[in-house]
């Protein structure tokens, strides 16, 4: 298979390209690095990034921002950024990528534990995440191609930045995540959220 | 108590009013009738509409669109209609209504089956409802106020316009959905998502 990897240099999307590398050729995306730049939030940049890699068998996304604080004080622009950035970017790589990926291909999409695990400062994460997982329970019965989403809980390899925030997890190392790549691409469902609790 | 029904002229809105309006002082709003008017995708009109409604013990909002149309062309400026409209609209009465609504007041929103029961040409309506339901168990844990959000099968009273999209749904009489706001806002329970399948 041909799987372009969006985000291909973060924790996750380096696990998950090491993961499939060794039985697929892999298409690298990210802002500033890969063999493609792309900027999920500009759909001219992300029509041009497929222009670039071409026909695919498989999309996986491991990026997305939003913003974290209080939903006290949260403002709409800042409630907003995870709209335009996590959901839309990833929303726009399937409405663009629909005629690049092969129909008994692929698209994976990265939600988050937060979706039903909401922690303080996350309303806006929860948010996205949970549209992106609803998202991919409805593209899965139109697309062609099968859709799926990972929904990973705080890794061990982000405990030392983030582990403020999540008092109270469970870590996973980043493996098992690219594990749960690897059996949406590789494997045959969609329509699923593979949750690495 | 004094609540704020946000779309009180439509279906569902008249029969919340009708079903709280025996027990408590109703202010209804709408898009162009009611005691206020609103456009919730403006959050100035949103702004206006919480300045002239003065304190509040609880809104209810029984309002918002999205765009249905098949995921094969959807673009993204119509996937976007419903996260500007039903999305965004309800997070800015939250955001707006944080310094009108008593501490012990409440929110209520609208999502919709659609959230885990997709149907063709719905994908924008399943990430939207997915969403809200979202927000609400976010913010449930962070707001003073208590937030939930209702969610309701297709209406006997709404089978003639829907029906042909929604074939196979039982639908459900609004008294039913009336209901659902009533226990949302007269009961003690928050970050819940009341199904009235």
């Amino acid at each position: 298979m041909k799987i372009l990897i969006v985000g291909a240099h973060g924790t996750i999307g380096r696990a998950v390209a090491a993961e499939l590398a060794q039985r697929h050729e892999i298409v690298t995306a990210g802002r500033s690095s890969g063999d493609v730049q792309v900027d999920i939030t500009d759909p001219q940049s992300v029509a041009a990034m497929f222009a670039k890699a071409g026909k695919l068998d498989a999309v996986a996304c491991a990026a997305g921002n939003v913003h974290f604080g209080p939903l006290a004080t949260m403002t709409r622009e800042e409630f907003e950024v995870g709209l335009s950035d996590k959901l839309m970017g990833q929303v726009q790589l399937v409405l663009s990528g629909r005629e690049y990926v092969a129909p008994d291909g692929s698209f994976t999409l990265i939600s988050g534990i937060l979706s039903t695990d909401p922690i303080r400062a996350g309303s806006s994460a929860t948010t996205v995440n949970a549209a992106i997982e609803g998202f991919v329970r409805a593209a899965a019965i139109e697309l062609p191609q099968r859709i799926n989403a990972i929904s990973p809980t705080l890794l061990d390899e982000s405990l030392d930045a983030y582990g403020d925030f999540f008092r109270g997890f469970e870590t996973v190392p980043v493996r098992r995540v690219a594990l749960a790549y690897s059996k949406s691409i590789e494997g045959a469902q969609t329509g699923q959220v593979y949750r690495v609790p």
